[in-house]
């Protein structure tokens, strides 16, 4: 089925639609497809899905490396690919090639005012993360507002998000609301925040969540041995040290990734070994061991389907979506500079 | 000569470039007539001259009337035709219409942090004039960095400026600098102020610079009926309460305008107006009259061309300048991303 064929089919088009996306800033990892790709496999049947693949945003604390960035746009997609995004339910598409979010961003930054920035609990808890002091970007401090253009120039109804960036979606709000009282209009929609049920991914070092820049997670497209490698790093109990010793199940990442992949079939063993494990006498190899062979078997073909991936072809349903991403973004420009009077011509 | 002829003629097309332009929040006064305009009409047959209807910027502080910024573009572009800018050597366009300025606007805010902007003192200065404190709009924050994409975009190496322009003109080019060094490129050019030696025309009350916002301007616009009677309001010397008494010329509104519109062959005669003045002798009514005939015979034509303009043929001057500002700008727009990278299909 071609997009056109879509666009003819009614029943399809008028699906609510959704947005979401990634930062291009690495490969995708398990804590990706636990936390929002399985998810947005799921949810494509439902919502007309859009998932933006933000290189701009991304240059907000990588100005300085667009070509890492630039470089990880084809890794992403073919990411969400081989996972099962499939682009004729999702329009994958490249944030930078659709200039109308900057034009709607633009206005927006008359609609927020610094102060209100600065109470933005998302942001405050990025910009102490990340160490700025006074030296932190413009570009960086307004993407809560460049965010919002996002969503709402897709006109998006359902934004998943976790738990801690339901300030963004209060922020888009209010400059939805901002926005059509002060010029008179509906042509913005509000959005709701989908709520991710899953906790996310810890890392394999146990520290954080699994994270493409701490170096802790297990990427989609690591080979076996890869995958087994980190998967015998992975942090269990330091006090379990012989096999006999009783040990903890919970903040064992081993368990967690168990938890997280574990089939439904197998969850009745999964019980049963943490509970061996608790009383002592299950060794960590046992575990790792059980869980490469549940990971190798559930990443093969998901594996196997990205490596035949040829980038033309990929290239190909990014530009199309890309194509079919601006075209709504235009309509929805249309609207706005219509409702501000900014119509000349 | 049309645009197609002026880019087949290189001597022309060749000449350096300099940006400047108006905010249209309201018809242009003589203020704006002696401080810009003038230099303007001089200035256009050295540089190629880009004059940016800056309605977008206007809505950073305006954002709640955009249809009192849309109403003005016209009526600033019949000032700027009336007094002598010439669309064969200037171009005239829409801010708002060449979105790549936004694009550009948008990578800036990547260089510049919220200390940086924080220093600029004509932006410290606008702030408390404005009294904006917590409620500060993002967008009024961020304009120096949009103007310094309004300047960079048009590749202009000339901006005439007032003096308390400078650190905009500096903003910009520490920008450029960033920029061109941070994705190794010489794309962007920085550019020079260009001081107007006029000093500030004062408004008829005397007590601030005449401006569209204190309604203390005489409008190029203004009918013979209103340029009278508010060059009857002057403010003069309140001391010089009888004619015989001793007057003061220093912060006297009228020999302000004096000074500003008195032909080089009138300069004596005011000189010796000056003298008796000071002497005693010589009455306020004297003066006026003889200011009102001057600006009558000054303004006459100009009021008459302005007239004499025809809404559609303005309309078809910027719509023509839009576009050819749009290409420019697309121009330097495609360079940029190419700098950084940012081309994929």
């Amino acid at each position: 089925m071609t997009y056109k064929e879509i666009e003819i089919n009614q029943d399809i088009v008028l699906r609510p639609r959704l947005l979401t996306g990634d930062r291009p800033t690495g490969k995708l990892h398990l804590g990706h497809y636990v936390g929002s790709l399985l998810n947005r496999v799921a949810l494509q049947k439902i919502y007309d899905t859009y998932i933006i693949i933000a290189d701009v945003q991304a240059l907000t604390d990588h100005f300085d490396h667009p070509l890492h960035i630039v470089a990880n746009v084809i890794e992403v997609a073919k990411d969400y690919l081989s996972v099962g995004i499939d682009p004729h339910f999702s329009t994958i598409f490249i944030q930078s090639q659709i200039p109308e979010i900057h034009e709607l961003a633009t206005y927006y930054l008359n609609l927020v005012s610094l102060a209100r920035l600065e109470r933005n609990p998302t942001l405050k808890a990025e910009i102490q993360d990340k160490g700025y002091d006074r030296s932190l970007p413009m570009g960086f401090l307004c993407y809560p507002i460049h965010q919002a253009a996002d969503i709402t120039i897709f006109q998006a109804s359902c934004v998943p998000v976790g738990e801690d960036q339901i300030p963004m979606i209060e922020q888009a709000n209010e400059i939805v609301r901002r926005f059509n009282r002060t010029y008179n209009t509906q042509c913005l929609k509000i959005c709701q925040a989908h709520l991710s049920s899953t906790s996310r991914l810890v890392g394999i070092d146990g520290v954080a969540k699994a994270s493409k820049s701490l170096g802790n997670a297990i990427f989609l497209s690591d080979t076996p041995d890869i995958i087994k490698e980190k998967v015998f790093q992975m942090y269990t109990d330091p006090l379990h040290v012989r096999v006999t010793d009783p040990g903890r199940v919970e903040g064992n990442v081993v368990f967690s990734y168990l938890d997280a992949f574990c089939q439904d079939s197998q969850k009745e063993e999964l019980e049963a070994w943490k509970a061996h494990y608790r009383k002592g006498g299950l060794g960590d190899t046992f575990l790792k061991t059980a869980l490469n062979d549940i990971l190798q078997e559930r990443f093969a073909p998901i594996r196997e389907k990205r490596n035949a991936l040829r980038d033309g072809e990929v290239w190909e349903i990014i530009k199309e979506g890309t194509k079919r991403a601006r075209h709504v973004a235009q309509c929805t420009m249309e609207e706005v500079r219509k409702a501000m009077g900014l119509r000349y011509f």
